[in-house]
Order: C-alpha cells, then sequence, then structure tokens
C-alpha cells in the first residue's frame, strides 16, 4: 500500500494515521453485500473443497434433510420416537377438530391436516423437535379474512375451496421466500410484537369460545372484544348453563393437568393425553346423557376415510383469487413466524442449527402438498412441539408416528367422535390459549425497555379491540418507526477525558469524566443519512452554543476546536457529506477548528471521494480522539491554533 | 456516586471502569426522547431568562417575523428590495401564466397567485431570499390528480374549485405539520430523491410542452414517456410548423441569455427579464402577422381586476372531498420540501437561520389565505428565488413588491397578455424545466455512493415512466429500504492491533492491524435491534467458524476468547438482549470466553436490568479493546483461562 493511502499525521507528538481502505471495484463490493443480505449463514460452506460426488451427496442432503439422519438411526430412536409421536396424536386429535371448528371449516379438516403435511415435513424439515400441524391464530385468521367475504353458512363449498386456495398460496409464498432466501423477513416481527400480537391473538380466541361455552347459536363475525360483548349480552336469555358447567369442568381439568405437569415435569404426559381424554370422558357423558338433546351442542357424523384429493378445488380464476393470495400470504406469514421461531428455540436447546429459508421450502412443500389433499394452513404449533421434545423425540420420525396415528383414526375410529361436545374443544382450545398470554414477559419488556414494552401493547391492543392483521400492522409499523427515528435522531454525546488516562467517554455515562478547556468533543452515534442530516447540523450547532454559554459563565478558556468522534458512525450517504460540508463552514464562520477522529472505512472512502478531505485538510483527522486531543492541546499551547481566527471573530459579530 | 455503580475491574493490571449511568426517573427520559425528536432545534432557548415583557415581544417576533426586520429597515434596504422585486415580477408574470396552464387551470390564476400569497409570506415568513409563486411540478401534478377523476373540459368549473379545494388541504397540512413540530418528514424526501424526482419531473414537464410547441389541440392526459410519445406521434399530420419554429426560437433565446449570465454572472437580469421578452415579443409578432389565423395558438382573453373572493368555492361536503385532501397533501409535500430547501439554502449562503417548522406555518397560512382568494398552491420555487438572491434582495419586501407589481398588472396589463402565444409559455417552461434536470450531481452521486445513485436514478425512471407519485413513492421506499438494510445487516468487523499501539481497528481498512493470538476481536457497526438479531447471531457464529479453520490452517495458537467491541452499539432492544445471550450460550458451548469492551451508555443499562451483565460476569467487561485484550492475553500466560475449558470440550463434541 502506497503512502498515498494514508492521511499524514500533524505536527504533533506520535500519532497514527488514518487509512483510506484500498478502493474495490464495484461489482466485488456488490457481489459481497448480496452475499451479506442473502446468504448470511454462509450454506455452501461445507461444500468447499468437497469432490463433486460428495457434493453431490450433500446438495441431496440439503434439501432432503432426512437423508442425514436416516443412515444413523437406531432402534433406541425409533422407541422414543414411537412414544413421542403417540403422544403428540393424542394431543394432536382433538387440538386438530377444534381449529378447523375455530376455522369455521369441517372438522375433519384438522384430521386430514394431521396426516399428509407431518409426512412432507419429515422427509424436507431440518427440525428434530417440530410437530406439525394446525394452529389457533392462522385459523381464526382464515375465518376472519375468508368470512368478510364469503358466509360460510350461505356458501360453504366456495368457502372450503378458498380455504385450500389460501394454503396453496401461503405455501407458494414461504416455498418462495426461501428459495429466494428471503426469510429474514421474519426477523422484522420482533420478540415484543410476537409477544403482544400471541397474547392477543389467545385473547381473541378464548372471546370466539364463549360462543362454544355458552352453547349459543348465533354469533358475531367480528373478532374484536366490542362485538363479542355485544353478542355475548344481547343474548343472555340463550346462554346454556349445562353446556357452561361442561365447559368449566372440563376447563378446570385441563388446567390443573397443566399445572401438575409443570411442577412435576416428569409426568408430563399427563397434560398431554388431558385433551384427549376429555374428548373421550365428554363424548362418554354425552352419550350416556343423551345431553346432545338437551342444549349440548355435538360434533356430529365425521367422515370415514383418507385425506380426498382436492387440487382440483383450488380456485384460480373467481372474483375471489385476491382474496385467497391475500389471505394466504398473511396467514402464510403468521404461520411461518410460529415455525420458525418454535424450531430455533428447541434447535438452540439441543445445540444443532437450523437453516430458516431451508425450512421456510419445507413449510411451503408441506402446505401446497396439504392444499392438494385436503389440508388447510399448517406449521409448527409451539404447543404441540414443546409436548414432543418433552417426550423425548429424537428425529422427525416422530411426526411419522403421528401421522400414521392420525390414519388410523381417520380409517376406523371416526364415528367414536360423533358424540364429542363442542363445550369440550372450546376448553381444551382455551386452556391451550391462556399459556400463551405471556404476561411475565411483557413485564419483562416494560422493565428492560419501554419502547418495546409500547410495541407490545399496540399489537395486543390493536388485535383485541381492532382486528388480528390490525395488531400486526401496527405492531409492525411501530417497530420500523423506532428504527427509524434511531437513525433520524441519533444521540450525540460529549466526550470527556476519563482522569489519569487518555481515554474519553460520554459525561453522561461517566461523571468523573473531564471536559478538556478550549476542545469540544461530540460523538454521534449512528450512520448519517438523510434522514438525520439536517437534525445532525442544528444539534451540533446547538451543541456549540450551548457550550460557549457554559464558557462565558465559567469563564474558562474560550472554544477553539471541535473534534467530531465518527467512530460509531457505520456509513454516510451523500446527504450526510453535504451536512458535514455545512457544519464545517458553520464551524469555520464562527472561528473554530473542526477535527475528525476514528472515520471508519467506509466513511473515510466517501469522504475522500467527494473531497471533503481535502477541503478540512487531511492533517485534521486523527485516529483516536486522544491523539486528536493531544495535537490540540499542542497547538494550544504553541501558537495562536487558527491564523483565520480574527476575522472570523468579525464574521460571528455580524 | 457510589461504587456500586460500577462494574468491578478484573484481577489485571491497571484497567478502567466500565460506568452503568445513574437510572433516570421514566418520565424524565420520556420527556428528553419528546424534546429531542420534535425541537431538536430548542426555538425557546432565546426566551430563556428574559422579562415577561421581552418574552412577549419575542413570541409576536416568532409567529411574525415581519416585526424583527422592520425597526431596522432602511432607505437603502428599501431600493435593493425594489430592483429585486420588479426583476421578479417581471419574471413572475409569463411563469405564472404558464404554470396555470400546465395546471389545466385558468392563466389569470397564475397571476392571483403571485399577488395574495407573497404578501402573507412577506409578514409570516423568516426566509429573506425566497420569492413566493407556483411552481412547475405541483402544478403538473394538480393537473394529473384532479385530471384522473375530474374531465376539465367537461367540468371546468368543478375542476376550478378542486383545486381551489387542494390548494387550501394543502395549506392546512402544511400549517399542521408546522404546529406539531413534524417538519422533519421533509428530510426524508433524501437530496439524491430529490435530484432524481426533480430530474424526471422536469423531464416530464417539458414532454408536456410538446402539446404547445408542436400546436397539437389534442394530447393525451398521462403524463409518461410513452403515453406522450405515443400521443405526438400518433397525430404527426397535426404538428403545425409555424408554432415549431417559433418555439424553437424563443427556446434559443431563453438558453442563450442564460448561458450568457451565467459566464458573466453581472449581467443576471438578461437572463431574468428574458421570458417577459419573449412574452412582449412573442405577442407583438402576433399581433402583428395575425397568426392565430395560421395556427398559433394565444391566450386569449384576461379578465381585468384583482383577485375575487373564493372561499364559497371550496368543496368540503362532495364525493370528490378525499380527491381533493389527496391531492393536497400529495402536492403540499412536494411544494414544502422545494421552499424549505430552497430556504436554507439561501440562509446557509447568508449565514442566518431558518426554522423549518415556522416556515411550513408560513407556507400554510398562505395557502390557505391563497386558496379563499382564487389562488392555487404556491410555494418558493427555486428559479425565482435565485434570481431574487441574485437581484440583491434584502428583506421579504422584494416580494411586496412584486405583489404590488402583480397588481398593476392585473389592474390595468391584463388585455395586453390577449396575443401571447402559447408556445412563448412553453418554452419558458422547457427553459426553466432544462437547468433541473442536474445531470452532473446524478455522476456526482454515481461516484460517491452508488446506493445514492440507485435512489436518484428510480426516481427519474419511476416520474417519467410511471407517474410523478409513482417515482416519489419508489424512491422514497428505497430510501427507507437502505435505512433498514442498514439496520438488518450491519457490518461486523474483525478488529486488529495497530503496530506500537494500545489501538485495535479494522484489519481491512488497516491492513497493517495485527491479529492477536488466542483473541478474536469483533466490532459491530450498528445498535442491535429484533431486525438483525437473527443476522449477528449467524454472522458471528460465522467469524468464530471461520477464525478457527484460520487457525487450524496457520497452527497458530487456538481460540480462547471472543472480544465484542461495542462502541458502536447505539442502543439494544429486548430481541437483542436475547442474541447476546444465545451468542454467549453457542460461545461459551464451544469452550471460549465473551468479553464486552465499552458498551455505551443506553446499552449497559438495559444489559444490566435484563441481567445479563449478572449473568456474563462483570470482570469480563472492560472499558477499551487495548484493556480487555491486555486482561485476556495475562490470563493466557498465567494460566488455564477457562476452568469450564474441559468440560465445554465435550460438550461440543455431543
Amino acid at each position: 500500500m502506497g503512502n498515498s493511502d494514508y492521511v499524514h499525521p500533524s505536527n504533533v507528538e506520535c500519532s497514527h494515521r488514518v487509512a483510506i481502505p484500498p478502493p474495490q471495484p464495484f461489482l466485488k463490493t456488490l457481489k459481497y453485500s448480496l452475499k451479506e443480505t442473502f446468504f448470511p449463514d454462509d450454506p455452501l460452506r461445507q461444500f468447499k473443497n468437497q469432490p463433486p460426488s460428495r457434493k453431490f451427496k450433500l446438495g441431496l442432503q440439503y434439501f432432503l434433510p432426512f437423508l442425514e439422519w436416516v443412515p444413523r438411526y437406531t432402534l433406541d430412536f425409533l422407541k422414543s420416537d414411537l412414544i413421542a409421536g403417540i403422544t403428540i396424536a393424542s394431543l394432536a386429535i382433538p387440538q386438530g377438530i377444534s381449529y378447523a371448528k375455530l376455522a369455521n371449516l369441517p372438522p375433519i379438516l384438522g384430521l386430514y391436516s394431521s396426516f399428509v403435511p407431518p409426512l412432507v415435513y419429515s422427509l424436507m424439515g431440518s427440525s428434530r423437535d417440530l410437530a406439525v400441524g394446525t394452529v389457533a391464530v392462522a385459523s381464526l385468521l382464515t375465518a376472519a379474512m375468508l368470512g368478510d367475504e364469503v358466509n360460510v353458512k350461505e356458501n360453504p363449498k366456495l368457502y372450503l375451496h378458498l380455504a385450500f386456495t389460501a394454503a396453496f398460496f401461503a405455501g407458494v409464498f414461504q416455498a418462495c421466500l426461501g428459495v429466494f432466501r428471503l426469510g429474514f423477513i421474519v426477523d422484522f416481527l420482533s420478540h415484543a410484537t410476537i409477544v403482544g400480537f400471541m397474547a392477543g391473538a389467545a385473547t381473541v380466541v378464548c372471546l370466539q369460545q364463549l360462543k362454544g361455552i355458552l352453547g349459543l347459536d348465533h354469533f358475531t363475525h367480528g373478532t374484536d372484544l366490542v362485538s363479542v360483548m355485544r353478542s355475548v349480552f344481547s343474548q343472555t336469555h340463550q346462554w346454556r348453563w349445562e353446556s357452561g358447567v361442561l365447559g368449566c369442568c372440563f376447563l378446570f381439568f385441563l388446567i390443573s393437568t397443566r399445572y401438575f405437569s409443570k411442577i412435576r415435569p416428569k409426568f408430563f404426559w399427563i397434560s398431554a393425553i388431558a385433551p384427549l381424554t376429555s374428548v373421550i370422558l365428554g363424548s362418554l357423558l354425552v352419550y350416556l346423557t343423551h345431553a346432545e338433546k338437551h342444549g349440548v351442542q355435538v360434533i356430529g357424523e365425521l367422515k370415514k376415510g383418507l385425506n380426498p384429493p382436492s387440487f382440483g378445488d383450488l380456485v384460480f380464476v373467481s372474483p375471489y383469487l385476491t382474496l385467497a393470495v391475500k389471505t394466504g400470504i398473511i396467514t402464510g406469514v403468521i404461520a411461518m413466524a410460529e415455525g420458525i421461531a418454535v424450531g430455533r428455540s428447541f434447535a438452540m436447546f439441543k445445540n444443532y442449527n437450523i437453516d430458516g429459508n431451508k425450512e421456510l421450502i419445507a413449510f411451503g412443500m408441506m402446505n401446497i402438498v396439504g392444499s392438494c389433499t385436503s389440508c388447510y394452513l399448517t406449521t409448527g404449533p409451539f404447543s404441540r412441539s414443546a409436548v414432543n421434545y418433552n417426550a423425548g423425540c429424537k428425529t422427525a420420525v416422530s411426526n411419522i408416528v403421528m401421522a400414521i396415528t392420525v390414519m388410523f383414526t381417520l380409517l376406523f375410529l371416526t364415528p367414536l367422535f360423533h358424540y364429542t361436545p363442542l363445550v369440550v374443544l372450546s376448553a381444551i382450545i382455551i386452556s391451550a390459549m391462556l399459556r400463551l398470554i405471556d404476561y411475565e414477559a411483557a413485564i419483562h419488556l416494560w422493565k428492560v425497555d419501554k419502547f418495546d414494552f409500547l410495541v407490545c401493547m399496540s399489537a395486543y391492543i390493536g388485535v383485541v379491540f381492532g382486528s388480528v392483521q390490525m395488531g400486526l400492522v401496527i405492531a409492525i409499523a411501530i417497530s420500523l418507526l423506532r428504527v427509524l427515528l434511531f437513525i433520524a435522531r441519533p444521540k450525540t454525546l460529549v466526550l470527556g477525558n476519563i482522569p489519569n488516562s487518555k481515554i474519553f467517554r460520554n459525561v453522561e455515562q461517566y461523571p468523573n469524566a473531564n471536559n478538556v478547556p478550549g476542545i469540544l468533543i461530540l460523538k454521534i452515534d449512528a450512520p448519517i443519512y438523510f434522514a438525520n442530516s439536517s437534525y445532525l447540523r442544528e444539534r451540533i450547532a446547538r451543541w456549540i452554543d450551548e457550550e460557549e454559554d457554559r464558557i462565558k459563565s465559567s469563564g474558562e478558556n474560550s472554544l477553539q476546536y471541535v473534534i467530531l468522534d465518527m467512530s460509531a458512525i457505520g456509513n454516510i450517504d451523500t446527504s450526510g457529506i453535504s451536512m458535514l460540508e455545512e457544519v464545517k463552514k458553520i464551524i469555520d464562520r464562527r472561528g473554530f477548528k473542526l477535527v475528525l477522529a476514528n472515520p471508519g472505512g467506509e466513511v473515510i472512502k466517501k469522504l475522500n471521494k467527494s473531497k471533503f478531505i481535502a477541503i478540512l485538510g487531511q492533517e485534521w483527522i486523527y485516529l483516536t480522539v486522544g491523539e486528536a486531543v493531544g495535537a490540540c492541546n499542542y497547538m494550544l499551547q504553541t501558537s495562536k491554533p487558527n491564523p483565520m481566527k480574527g476575522e472570523a471573530e468579525t464574521w460571528n459579530a455580524v
């Protein structure tokens, strides 16, 4: 590297040079940025320096992860997976039926959806703990969005077909995101958003269950608190106490088994089989007491047999196509956010890696295949996956076991569900939903980060009082606003000298840091972009004004140098460079001198290209704040620092 | 401050303490953030410590800035303002008529709009150089947006009333933004966006002039290149050569006077009066040759008299209300962006300050008053203000002079414009627009910042091939995407030791910086937010992988410490804290040790509240990278650095 790449040190003590990084060809930079944006995890790493045959095998394993673990599969693994699979099936059957009711779809769809998609996932998915199935929030959202335009009672067939189509588009969308490595958009759903959104959705889902618990025939289509409460209290005369009592009993049973399993983790299976037990008990009770004739609604006839093909039912040419696409994309995003978050959490526990984009392709394929075999939207629900994990699953074989169990149910056992009371399903849903209301997490958010708490609460309130989509949009908007605000209103910090050192730190954080007489040291805490350049110009001018006021009142030496610590400025754009030029003009005009400390590679490159360094003078750029202060102090002590000073003061007085 | 606020230094050499800033009451922090967000320029600064009478006077001056300069107004100022005012009037009259034609409004509106709004602005505006008037882009946009829904030929009255209403809402919107101190949204239009957008709009406006130049009767309502070209070339038989020749002559005249004034700045007035000269010459020519009967279209009858009141014409209850509001807001934003940018630039030249929010109130009031007196949207156009500045204006009196001149024209001279050929107006518009196409700025953007160039070009292409609104939306979206990408994909840099110092810098920028054996030093260049926490987790893991690979191949000491330099991390949210916890787990599991260097005040406060510091151990946080490296080196040399190491390695092998 030639000397010309360096800025020459000033005439003072030993100081180091600020390097301008060697110029990179545009295409190389572009390639690097694209790689960092879309392939941050470097998925092709393991392919490097491998012979072609090995590369082929790795490639096949990349797309079908089951090839990886099948050769190493043992009888011990099978035993564990068998237990886990049967356990999750006992949860999947009642939950599947419940959530299908929540989506206003025929209950049998819940069983169909626990048969085909898990099989697809076990071939393509890379999580060992994810248990595939339908989820409450996406079910509710499907009902709300499709129900807005299609009345399920008047046109059940169209509604059903639209649900398949929505699942199809959700799958296509997920797979596309995965293929184009855009899985990172899931990251824009922050933890706080998800906490608030999930709690809100759980509240809404619980509210919907009042229909089942109270045995109401007519119910609002709205999901917000106000509509539901109005609907419930406008028909108090229709409340069925039989249904209510039954519901409360089962709810109590489910919650107490959960609580028991929580304090005795060894008995996790008790809470896992509690839903199925409730279904069996409830059905027996209804069958023996003929309660279906006394206001307790039951599921009724369930068709025997495996999933019928439904490819022909997908609606591609219809005025409802946009509705299906919209529903598919929104439910698809919600579903994949849950699925990926769940997969990642358990992978973190067991210390293996999950490639989010690969998972998206698996989710996408399972929904596309599912939509052609009478399934609606599936993903990896938290409750089922947690049971799977606790039951000791080892590989995706537990999903296969679950699918086979559901298959047997579909083939032989569906008539047994005829007398299952709806109120039991409502109790199962409520008990599953209650644990999604994570108020402890909300308290933690309040303690640590008020803004995150605001995001969380707005998601919750938006969902509960508006709609599920509205809550999500509000929360994402506020989250993004925060990011933009960080950029639009960056912090500018005044630095002072830590006693007995050459270290300079923020005087607010380190109250013992001292001002250096005659020198104002500012640090900007964010990249300088168009969105903050006007603000920074005014803020820096104000810092200088305030510093001058302070000096006047304290009678210290007058201000001579303004040092900008640029170490936290990650990037700068052309508006930012203009801002620096204007700041330099302002500072010059007042008779001070602008000094830069530690500009980063990207920043100094652009400052150099835009000739700002030539305007400023290379000798006014230092590697550290300490060296800049040293040089300024040297000049303050030896001579008049700035020959322009006299002239500048007249300017200032104009 | 108690010792408990400090993290205790580790057991090595002399190192400094990282302070946790004292906790602030929530309301105080909130107040501070709100102040920084909405009052960054501290407008109440001058009110501090003043007696009430002075405060009242300052307050009055704040809202009516003319009170500030009127007492100091001298005869010399008046002389300068008189010359400047007459000069800009000579530009304002032909431009006003031209732009009103561009907005499909009666030409007289252009004169009305140069009479009342400048008077209002001279009372309320704080710029000394801004010359008020209509602008081409907002005029075109008004025509495009209103023309979409109302056919001006079929329903000219409704169209006219909607234009007034749009101006009214633009004014209300601008004034509200000013009152609520939201002027900073203008900053989201970056320099690059404005360059591209202005060039695109200028191209579109020039294309529209083909109608006038070629003397066409019928013309497309579309503004995009394709529609215009199709419209022009589908009626080649209708082209009028008389009109074309006249247009080219005047265009040549205008451009050459501009060029002359540019190389001889003393003769700026030549280019300033060229438009009026063209109008006079053109009108005389038509009058003498009766060219209006040979295909040269003329303005025709202009009503004599001052602005009629139009408050009763505003449309508030109509199906078109939303259209008017939408048009008002969009044109209002464009207009205020131009006005504020122009005001700020000239204030920068003359070294005085402009409060953007105060300006917005002035713009808003002048548009509200204007809309009630038969004016459409006005702002401070660049061309007219530049002429005002060059003509040596001193205060807003030049606007009053212009208004009075226009008033005389309205009262006595309008009949003279009867024979003014439209083609001259087209030539005036084209010559004004051509200088908005700032290709040199675009080249500069390409050289300095490729992303800004992309923004600029997409604005240009969006405007020229789509529509004005589309170009604007695309450019803003890409600009915001850049900000989000900066956050979503922050840079992580590897630091090395600058020889003969305790300074650690990025090894890419400083190729002579050396790795420290056994220690990996990473610096994250952005706040850690939900949008980047997954990415950073994976990226840090990858850096560690790559470092281990490098160490394996080079046979160095094995990795023991990972130091995270947090000095550029301005803020962190709860997702970010979870990410750090996960990173710590990953690093522990591999048998290394995580060390933090220089976390900022906001960051360490949150890390402390969320107990991360307790998990990490306070002794693993250092004030500088140098001290962290020193401590790690000391431990590397004296003993086994991490008692967990043996155990951890078995973990790793699982």
